[in-house]
């Protein structure tokens, strides 16, 4: 049981097929072939073919089922682990991915968050306190207008500004021009008000692209990069994470609502475990539908204690109102950065949206001040 | 209307709330902020908002809407083209990606299939017959177990030999081992015979682990590779394709299924653009459940003229059976390649395996000789 990797799926299959389906599964994700050949090769039949462990019907039709899948096949390497998780069935419209678990063998191959919220706090000088966040956008600003924006938010006091995940290497605002200009004034409004403030250029493209990307933004010195794993492909997230990052990273998650994977699991779990050290998520009252059950679940999912992993930070974002900052505090707790954009960038940049970035911070700290001790969630 | 990118997503959306809902995701595909944010710089409102084209309610409740996207973001990377394609979006339950149609501009960033139908006719030795194809699997056999079914196949005349998509670099059938010897195997069998046999290995791990398998196959001189666009990430794979590869590509459609994307969009067009000469698809009447209209469009989306791009092979699979390549071909017609596992290796490798593979092959042939001049689909 320990050696094995453990997977949930949701079916919704009447009951009556439901033994046979999951049978059909467990062949799709070991041996994908008809039971009889695998059953002829003794080391296919002992190591490879995985078992059922659960099959329950649920009371408002379909069914909970739990496999035992092979770590022989899972940890050969990223691309295989997801493979065998959820490569073929995927394409079963009948199946979510509902949950999994690593036995230690497989947990060892991923890293998991290398900063975590301990690290990104000590990174960031903000030991307790819930963290604030906001981007540049809309993509299409010239250099001076973007450089206008990033200042104001600096200064409103936000700890980490990010790219919108829009921008590229756009000719209206190349790269290494971009990182250049906006790493200069964090620096600079950093130094001035004595902590740190984080500036995160989006990388994006091919993965010969987002490693002169992350050169060129290391070597600039920005505190954090912002890359969407789903775009790029866990596989190259793992490695980019693995090699080449020194800095946190935040996973987007542009491209990962498709996924018949729960979200809490997807966003919470598997970005974690791939290296996520923040998480940005669609919250509860903003432009998306995610349920307050699922933010619930998935802020869970990002920072319990599992194995040898450090907790990521949850990011609520996706329309979340200044206004709300009190509310969204009291919901996630202590342990949360708060990513606000338009709402921020309402207020034309310059005077006014530093000052509303400042209210912002400000309202952060004194619901802060009213938690009780323990976290809210 | 010619230099935008039209992208067409299906709404299950209230009539009442879908001209709303059009214009929020208009802005979430493009500038991500508050209309108002977005309007008051010019060069964002002039060249980077979109617009909506249509907005047609359905009979049976939502809507189509069409939308006209910037190609100034979609253009600056393949991860930026798909962001704007489906990124934010996808996240929005209530929006299915239904197609998209690029501009010639854009086009130009895209390869398409480097070989296509034709090149990989040609590069089989094969005109005009339906091919076919066959995997090693289970994941688990010996080498030299690998070595007898690859070697059954190839004398049974099965056109394309490839791994399961579960093979990695296993100790117990090493990535450069597993290579060299079927490849000698297929080699061999093909002198014998005098015509092509090709081996396609399957390619798997993260970009540089991928990098170094390509290297090594086609070292060995392989005839094609096997690669899961979706498990690898999009971006990626158009980087192996563009800079890497010199053999065709079969796509297998590993964990692209749970994306809310019409299958025929996914796998038959972005797989295509992105460069795959062959796509692998679950075929109605397998384990999976497409239907003969999903597979109709999908081979069709592969299939028809599109811009410069070479059209790409497809290839049914999924629980195929030997004794439907006659109906397959009816409903396929010429341009398909069969892609059959299980059914032909409930045979045992050895003679009774190579005596079901010809007996496939020769239907195939049967099957050719019948179909009227006209493709079936």
């Amino acid at each position: 049981m320990e050696s094995k990797l453990q997977v949930v799926y949701r079916l919704t299959v009447p009951v009556e097929e439901q033994g046979a389906f999951a049978r059909a599964l467990l062949l799709e994700q070991t041996v994908e072939t008809p039971e009889e050949v695998a059953l002829r090769v003794p080391a296919v039949r002992e190591r490879l073919m995985g078992e059922i462990v659960e099959l329950e019907p649920l009371e408002g039709g379909g069914a909970r089922l739990a496999l035992q899948l092979p770590v022989e096949t899972a940890a050969v390497d990223p691309a295989q682990f997801l493979n065998v998780l959820f490569g073929n069935a995927s394409l079963h419209d009948q199946v979510l991915l509902e949950d999994f678990e690593l036995p230690p063998t497989l947990m060892a191959h991923f890293p998991g968050p290398r900063f975590g919220i301990e690290g990104v706090r000590k990174w960031l000088g903000v030991p307790d306190r819930p963290l604030t966040a906001s981007a540049l956008k809309p993509v299409g600003l010239s250099m001076d207008e973007l450089v206008v924006l990033c200042r104001s938010l600096a200064e409103g006091g936000i700890d980490l500004i990010k790219d919108d995940h829009y921008w590229g290497d756009h000719s209206f605002a190349p790269f290494e021009q971009r990182v250049r200009r906006c790493q200069e004034v964090v620096q600079e409004v950093s130094a001035r008000a004595g902590r740190r403030i984080v500036y995160a250029p989006s990388l994006s493209g091919t993965p010969s692209e987002v490693l002169r990307q992350a050169e060129i933004a290391q070597r600039y010195g920005v505190g954090a990069v912002l890359v969407a794993p789903m775009l790029l492909g866990l596989p190259f997230f793992y490695e980019l994470v693995t090699r080449y990052l020194e800095v946190p990273v935040l996973a987007h998650p542009s491209f990962a609502g498709a996924q018949r994977i729960r979200p809490e699991t997807l966003l919470g779990k598997l970005f974690r475990l791939f290296g996520a050290d923040m998480v940005i998520f669609p919250s509860f009252g903003g432009r998306f539908s995610y349920s307050r059950a699922t933010c619930r679940k998935l802020a869970e999912q990002a920072r319990r204690p599992w194995g040898a992993y450090r907790p990521a930070l949850p990011l609520p974002a996706g329309g979340m109102q200044v206004e709300r900052a009190r509310e969204l505090i009291e919901f996630f707790g202590r342990d949360v950065m708060l990513l606000i954009g338009g709402s921020l960038l309402r207020a034309h940049p310059g005077p006014e949206l530093t000052a509303r970035a400042r209210a912002l911070v400000e309202s952060v700290v004194e619901a802060a001040a009213a938690l009780s001790n323990s976290d809210a969630i």
